[in-house]
């Protein structure tokens, strides 16, 4: 038995998310599937790294999975990339350890989160960026966002009801920028984890505060109450993007 | 009798093109079915200057249309803006004099056409840039393009059958830039006019002159010639952007 571990990256916009349901298109299914079919029909399951909602978008999604013999890499990595449907790529494939995990090893995990706040939007970006197109503070949101870093609970941003009893984080990185040409707020977001909908609640809630309808502590106050009510509105998914995934040696 | 002329913006890849047709999804049908709504329902018909194919893009179209009363401009923008369909924007309107006519009145447009030279692609852009995933000597390229630009009769890239008889136009600027971040050949053409399918055919021209399938002086060739058979295959249509339109005063 080998082991590989695949880069692949995605446009979630036609999928209801990352991880397999009954009735819905999903990214381990179509990819499944194509890797059954170069497997003589054999069924061969795929472990995620992160299970991205529907809409949410890929680029440096990692995924793992055994097949019986070994395959030539690059063969491999083509037939899965030209086989698969058109909204998914493969970027890499490399024989690992049987021991690695895609979603249990340690790893980094970056998000960003395309905020489109031009005026009109761009067409071209509608299922690529979230249109906000209200008022915002840039400096306020630069300066919340701070108070996002460093090791905390982050109940008060996630959902409501998640199962997980451990909802302590370290973020190591979170960093708004805006890109003038394409009138875009970037948020970058990189951690040893997120909690379900962290990303999305994190940003709903830095939207609030830019927009004034919320204090620029409103973060601390949050963190420390471990109250989802205190928080903005989940922003959309289709903002959002799985950037990269970086494992401990 | 009021003329408004309107800057707009559209995702091509869920439309037949710009210019109404029977039985299938075009630009003008549903900016036409949104004006005659706002409009107690009486039909009103609209004229763009660039008649774009299936799948084409717009950054900044322009039409323009009569109504009966005067309107308030940025409540009619406003308007239109949200009540026509996700994928079309209305970016501004303006009163003009009632002989503008957006397609007849003197005007120089830009085309802009994305080929994703990456490999593998990005998923994400597979309906706005074209993918292209064959060795290209970008020099080769930069080289031929200069051949483009002046005074030509371009009926070597336009398709065959075409019924307008003078096929002179001007190319003020032909440029192709590479954008490293994304990996795309960005193809920037500004003229006074563009015969059906002449940037496509010239950015598939282009290509495989970059790609030493067919030499450097072919541009020239075929402007001799005046043959389409001398010229390369028609690009697709997903990386085509019109992107501006400036009208003599």
């Amino acid at each position: 038995m080998m082991r590989y571990k695949a880069i692949i990256s995605y446009d979630g916009s036609q999928f209801s998310g990352f991880q397999r349901q009954t009735k819905a298109r999903t990214v381990q299914e179509e990819f499944e599937k194509t890797l059954s079919r170069l497997n003589n029909g054999k069924i061969i399951t795929i472990q995620g790294a992160g299970r991205t909602d529907a809409g949410v978008h890929a680029y440096g999604q990692v995924i793992h999975f055994d097949l019986e013999q070994e395959r030539d890499i690059e063969k491999l990595r083509f037939a899965l990339d030209t086989q698969t449907p058109d909204d998914i790529d493969v970027i890499s494939i490399e024989a690992v350890d049987e021991t690695f995990h895609a979603r249990y090893n340690k790893h980094l995990k970056t998000y960003e989160f395309l905020v489109d706040i031009g005026r009109p939007k761009n067409p071209m970006m509608r299922n690529y960026a979230t249109h906000y197109p209200y008022p915002l503070e840039i400096p306020l949101i630069e300066e919340a966002i701070k108070d996002l870093i460093g090791t905390h609970d982050f109940t008060g941003f996630t959902a409501a009801g998640t199962t997980i009893e451990n909802k302590v984080r370290t973020l190591y990185k979170a960093k708004v920028s805006y890109d003038e040409d394409r009138q875009f707020l970037v948020f970058t977001f990189t951690g040893n984890g997120f909690l379900y909908k962290q990303v999305r609640n994190m940003v709903g809630t830095l939207l609030k505060i830019g927009n004034q309808r919320m204090p620029v502590e409103q973060i601390r106050i949050i963190l420390e109450a471990k109250d989802r009510q205190l928080a903005g509105p989940t922003a959309a998914g289709n903002g959002l993007y799985l950037k990269e995934i970086i494992y401990e040696d």
